[in-house]
């Protein structure tokens, strides 16, 4: 079978989903969907305001893509502020905090989705970031370690699944408060 | 927050991905993403000629919806036989294996998508499923079993990742070869 052409272009990646959703969709569908469809909108006007794409959603996850690594980093910390301040608002069994994660990757386009390693990649750090933050590549620190609002926490090499090599994963979050992002 | 107003409907709910996805995307992304998209294709014609509907994808993730059990499970064996055939034509490395999970569940809808426990149940299963295999709840079962064509394999009570209730999962196969779909 010969591939087919390809389209490819280097973009910043953001993958989220929230942390614990099949846990809450057991106990409370309808209150789930409810909080899940109000974070979503708040998340897509974000993404939207950083000039950013929703290339694919599927259930709680969302995978987006940005021509800026700073616009994804700094649209990520407006995601979990206005997140957080929304959870604020509900009962604590209702609250839903997505877990966010950035790459930077040369991926392939097909049918407005995005393919390659460098979108798995990004789906990774998702995981481990702590619910209601943000990791990121080394790739995306670089890019963005020099603006001073941002503040870094190095986790070091990370293995994770069905990925070879280990991942050099950074948390991230705005420097100065108040933020709600967790560190 | 007021919850709002529910469309529900009961579905048979199939939820496939691709086994060790990230891993063939690391190695060769190109090839990777043209045995999926020949695999999708396949996976879509069948789909529709089984009266299902595809409700999302992301990345090697499919979730469809069918108004018949019955519908779903036959689709979802003539997928991985046909998935099999394609994969014959390939080298052993582009090979990619889907797992399928099929539930019955009282699902939401909102914008198309589908929502619910039941839709988070049947993506377990898959997790259950062998690569090429099928896996199927208890109620699914029971709509299917005085099917001769289909044979069953009891894999008892099993727990799933955030999910209370362990969940008893069955394997099926085609009863009479030549079926290439895993048991």
């Amino acid at each position: 079978m010969e591939a087919p052409r390809l389209e490819r272009k280097l973009v910043a990646i953001l993958a989220a989903d929230v942390e614990g959703y099949s846990r809450h969709m057991e106990r409370d569908e309808a209150a789930t969907l409810a909080t899940l469809s109000a974070h979503r909108a708040i998340v897509d006007e974000l993404v939207n305001s950083h000039n950013g794409r929703i290339t694919g959603t599927a259930g709680d996850s969302v995978l987006a893509e940005f021509a800026s690594v700073v616009e994804a980093v700094d649209c990520a910390v407006r995601i979990q502020d206005a997140l957080a301040s929304a959870n604020d608002a509900l009962p604590e069994e209702h609250r839903l905090r997505f877990r966010i994660g950035i790459n930077v990757g040369d991926v392939m386009v097909k049918d407005g989705d995005i393919f390659g390693d460098g979108v798995n990649i990004a789906a990774r750090l998702e995981t481990l970031a702590m619910p209601g933050g943000i990791c990121i590549s080394r790739d995306v620190r670089d890019h963005v370690r020099k603006m001073a609002r941002f503040a870094f926490e190095d986790l070091g090499e990370q293995s994770v699944k069905n990925i070879e090599q280990p991942i050099r994963a950074f948390r991230v979050r705005l420097r100065d408060g108040p933020s709600a992002v967790e560190s």
